[in-house]
């Protein structure tokens, strides 16, 4: 008798972590060599499904899984692509069980967000329908923390850590300049909808003296008086004042502050709000004015990995392969908060269908009563998520990131035509 | 009899290193008891020096100035001021050698870019032309690596190390993404008028297909057609681009491509190259664009020192003290390559009167024939510069970098009013 054969697939923006999940999956699958087949991998996530793009992971050796758990980047590629309804697109899932069919597909662990749970929760619901025996898990992910049913995200502990430390090092640098007209530095981190990573960024503070001085997220309309008011109080004391602000911050009205971009299928591309923010305060405030746009480079950091957050990408791997083998079909692997200080957690499972297309702000408890800042039960809960580092491989001056060449399973179906 | 004082100071933008000069030039000061009285440092370059606003660096501790020289930015503050010629401001030079003189300096280190070598040049003829007895020594420091009568710049090379390592990280999460329209990613680093910062992130490729694919230097006139084939040919070739850009790339005529910006004082605020390349893509080729703006970031990364770098920038503050010992006045220490490989230096004097104001440009040897990326030449010289890592020092998550208290010294005259 054939064991079924297990397919991971890795969705949405990818981490600086989604890697280190990857790698054990693999190894946890391995391991389980009584009850799994083949480790399959689909290229650019469900895309790869669809299209009989997989990989097979076997070729892999311990050590290059070893390698893989250290490099940022989504080794098998990802998408940004949601399955129809089940009922409205009947073509779709035929292909798509169609291929899992083909190569023995009786286990499916996706690794995203929202997004990605919601595909989780279609894909289970269609083989429960078509009768296909297939156990389909969800493994979170996303540096905008911003999934329900998990205390945090995979991927934004290490994105976290990148934006304080970016903050604590350009507010060195701010410090250190002196102006007659007083000076503002602005980093623009992501977040559409969620503060989290701009929260984060409090961390780099010991006192109300230390960057960042403002941070503006999009749980609190753009208040731009308050805003002003608070930058222009911090330059007459110190000289200079940083702020952090989400890209999705929105004014009272609900317009977006960045300027807007919309790509050719009428997607909005943000980015901009730290450049509004700086020639606002510029343009008001008459103050010399610098803005950081870290973009990919901060979820992407590899160099600079939260311990705990790579601890828990391989945790949410490992459980992810054990409820498959359980039979547990349309969960996540959810972290659970078991205490703050000494940190404990766990990993424990969550229906995906109950958090699936949800969106975790940060709470208001979390948010100081002026908007413009944090509390400090958000640097308790944030503080534990960026700890710990990790033995950094570099060689020739850089991290030394292995780039394996992952040829593709022989196509058993005729190609895909939507 | 008294010996005579130093004052060390620090101008022009920081970096990551420059601390590390700075401990560098107390602990070979003090190591000379026998020679230099008291350490002192101007507080914000040589305006501090000018306000009589001065730190005495004696209860800095060994264990102090060992954590100073793991810690960006200027820890004694900087500054962007250029003292008048001597003949054209008198009060200025007066003012400046009565504070000299109040506090017994004999030796006056300035450590800086190019327009800090023309102030040890102005500083030093004055003092020749009054007869004060003051040996004035330049220590060079600058990210942008365009000082002229030295092999690199201390602070450029974990600079570099930093914008290679970003290109490569930023490099794997584009190309874990897909799209059907192409998608493109622009890296905008530091560099007026020289392209070495953005050379150096070709440190990140392996090969022709790894990023960046275009390096767009201030050195060659940006020739729109001939970079939007080059990402064209590259999209249709691997689906994505990416593209590094120095902040002051120009036309054929000159004209700077970025959107400019003036402050009160006119002065050109630079940024937006890497937003305007960006955009440009998109509008021409209808790709997916994304933009990253270190800012700051890039010149402050203590967390990514490359320890070459770090070591000649301790190498060039212990110098510049032997010099000022030596009575050596006028000259900035320089580092000299003696082999590319493996990389051998050391430090030699050069008249800073022969640099002072000269900007040294990425040479046309280092630059691909076609102007859109750089040569093998330009490697060789780059790679040993980002080499080697510094064991970092994390408290709670975060680089651990101290901030000390440093009361200045009390004020001896009347407060200058230029």
């Amino acid at each position: 008798m054939n064991k079924a054969n297990l397919l991971y697939a890795q969705s949405g923006g990818v981490t600086a972590v989604i890697n280190a999940t990857a790698a054990s999956v693999i190894e946890a699958a391995r391991a389980r060599a009584d009850a799994v087949g083949r480790v399959l991998a689909a290229r650019h996530g469900i895309l790869g499904a669809l299209d009989e793009d997989l990989i097979d992971t076997a070729p892999l050796s311990v050590v290059d899984l070893r390698r893989l758990a250290g490099t940022p980047g989504g080794a098998f590629g990802s998408c940004r692509f949601d399955l129809d309804p089940p009922e409205a697109n009947r073509d779709q899932y035929d292909r798509l069980f169609a291929v899992l069919a083909a190569h023995d597909i009786g286990y499916f662990l996706y690794n995203g967000g929202n997004g990605s749970m919601d595909t989780v929760a279609k894909v289970s619901r269609a083989a429960a329908e078509r009768g296909y025996p297939l156990v389909c898990v969800g493994v979170p992910k996303t540096v905008d923390n911003d999934l329900e049913g998990t205390d945090c995200s995979p991927g934004f502990g290490s994105a976290a850590k990148y934006a304080a430390t970016s903050m604590l090092e350009a507010g060195l640098d701010l410090a250190a300049m002196t102006s007659r007209v007083g000076r503002a530095f602005v980093l623009e981190v992501m977040g559409r909808n969620a503060g989290w990573l701009a929260a984060a960024t409090a961390l780099a503070a010991r006192n109300d003296d230390e960057p960042p001085h403002v941070i503006l997220m999009p749980e609190v309309p753009f208040d731009e008086e308050a805003f002003l008011a608070v930058v222009r109080s911090t330059v007459s004391r110190l000289g200079y004042c940083a702020v952090t602000v989400s890209e999705g911050i929105r004014r009272a009205d609900g317009s977006l502050l960045m300027e807007q971009d919309e790509d050719a299928k009428g997607h909005v591309q943000l980015g901009g709000a730290g450049q509004c923010i700086a020639r606002l305060i510029h343009s008001r405030l008459g103050y010399k004015h610098h803005w950081a746009i870290p973009d990919y480079l901060q979820r992407a950091a590899g160099h600079l990995v939260s311990a705990t957050d790579h601890a828990q990408a391989r945790a949410v791997g490992q459980a992810a392969v054990e409820y498959a083998l359980a039979g547990r079909d349309g969960v996540m692997a959810a972290i659970r908060r078991l205490a703050d200080a000494p940190y404990r957690w766990d990993v424990a499972p969550v229906a995906v269908a109950a958090i699936a297309n949800l969106e975790r702000q940060v709470p208001r408890a979390f948010i100081r009563p002026d908007g413009l800042h944090v509390t400090d039960a958000a640097r308790t809960y944030l503080r534990p998520l960026i700890e710990g580092e990790m033995p950094a491989c570099f060689a020739g001056g850089l991290p030394d990131y292995p780039r394996f060449p992952l040829p593709g399973v022989p196509r058993k179906l005729a190609p895909y035509r939507p």
